[in-house]
């Protein structure tokens, strides 16, 4: 995968085409001060629906953004955090020793993505499956929680997860989804086929249509009580399950 | 013997936990002006059950109460976490089913000690003990992030990390550390005995002497040059790896 870097595109145009196209990419946008015309507040209105900050500052500082430039009093700062398409990406897989991966389903906290991430690369997972949508952006407050491990692991952006689960089906894949009413305990896991998790979101878990397309379920137990585990620990201790049995078992 | 301290705790689901779990705690709760919905009535019929008083107030009130957090629009005041002080602890705790703690040593993120608080108490944990000094204090975001689970594992307020556990020792307990350039593996750990974890920083790891302290030290492996990993998913593994060995084995 790709080093961590950030890019500055300017320019209204191009501007417009990254908060269209792939809004998630874009971590910040600048606009010089008391520029106000109605194609900037389309800009402003787009970035705040994908909920991107937006500063306004002086023409200085966008010159020491972007240099001498023509930059039409905007500039937006995108994260180079480079996403493998799931076509391409199911393509190139090698299924033969048995890989695992992690699909995120509705996860949205950049912490626990980050965190996830980090734990994913940490046990040897070979792909994080982010869907297009009800996803968390990969942005710097990823980057950061996962503590530079982000670009260690392909991040496959996948459409609809259930159509994804369809075709990793079709590839080989088994699919594991946690849920805390499975009888069947983590621990019971086999990793002598490929193997597709499913992470739901903390609060509301993993959706139940997604739920039923899932060859297991398993539950990891639980004492006095607690309801849930926070997400990101989920995933380790998953990650960790496989791993434990893939390399060291 | 035990420190006193209010906190509130914001936000929903935590206080709809609280009132489940240990509602006695609950002192009083106030909701924002004008809040009304199913969720809200609902929590206001759980503290009218238990004669929880409920108050509703303006905005800038529940800042002044908890500052600028992502409260909900919903805050409860609770009586003070009850820290055990260590030697009581100690006198009280009986080893002869093979308990595990944890001694966090320098963890000093509330995010992170909440984090762990809810995995320990999840995976059976006996106790975390949090020394006096260089410890993160247990506060409204310890409780959040907890999930309202603090309430459900005694936390004792240890003294000096190595004297508590020389002392630990002295009752029969063996001490365990991660350190990642430990030659045996987690998986290797055996569950036949009472165990102390002490789960270090992690930028700087466990410090030395308390390492030197340590009858084993044990190392999670680690794939694609990850160099750790948080302190909370560390943590976490532990906890399971005891847990599954001790009541799933």
């Amino acid at each position: 995968m790709k080093d961590k870097k950030n890019i500055y595109i300017y320019g209204r145009n191009p501007v417009v085409e990254a908060l269209k196209d792939e809004p998630e990419r874009v971590e910040k946008i600048a606009v010089r001060n008391s520029l106000r015309d109605e194609q900037i507040e389309d800009i402003l209105h787009a970035a705040s629906a994908h909920r991107v900050p937006v500063s306004h500052v002086p023409e200085a500082k966008i010159h020491e953004m972007v240099g001498s430039v023509n930059d039409q009093g905007i500039v937006a700062l995108m994260s180079a955090v480079e996403y493998q398409s799931f076509g391409a990406w199911l393509n190139d897989i090698d299924t033969t020793d048995y890989p695992a991966i992690l699909l995120l389903d509705g996860i949205e906290d950049p912490h626990n993505i980050g965190a996830i991430l980090r734990s994913a690369a940490a046990a040897g997972i070979a792909a994080v499956l982010v869907p297009k949508h009800r996803r968390a952006p990969i942005n710097a407050t990823v980057y950061k929680t996962s503590a530079g491990t982000a670009g260690k692991i392909p991040i496959v952006r996948a459409g609809n997860l259930n159509q994804s689960i369809m075709k990793l089906k079709d590839e080989g894949f088994w699919i594991a989804g946690l849920d805390t009413k499975a009888e069947r305990r983590l621990w019971e896991l086999e990793v002598d086929r490929p193997l597709a998790f499913v992470i739901g979101n903390e609060g509301s878990g993993i959706r139940r249509k997604t739920l039923e397309h899932c060859d297991y379920h398993f539950a990891i137990p639980m004492h006095n009580n607690v309801e849930s585990l926070n997400s990101s620990v989920s995933a380790a201790l998953v990650c960790y399950e496989w791993s434990r049995k893939k390399f060291d078992g």
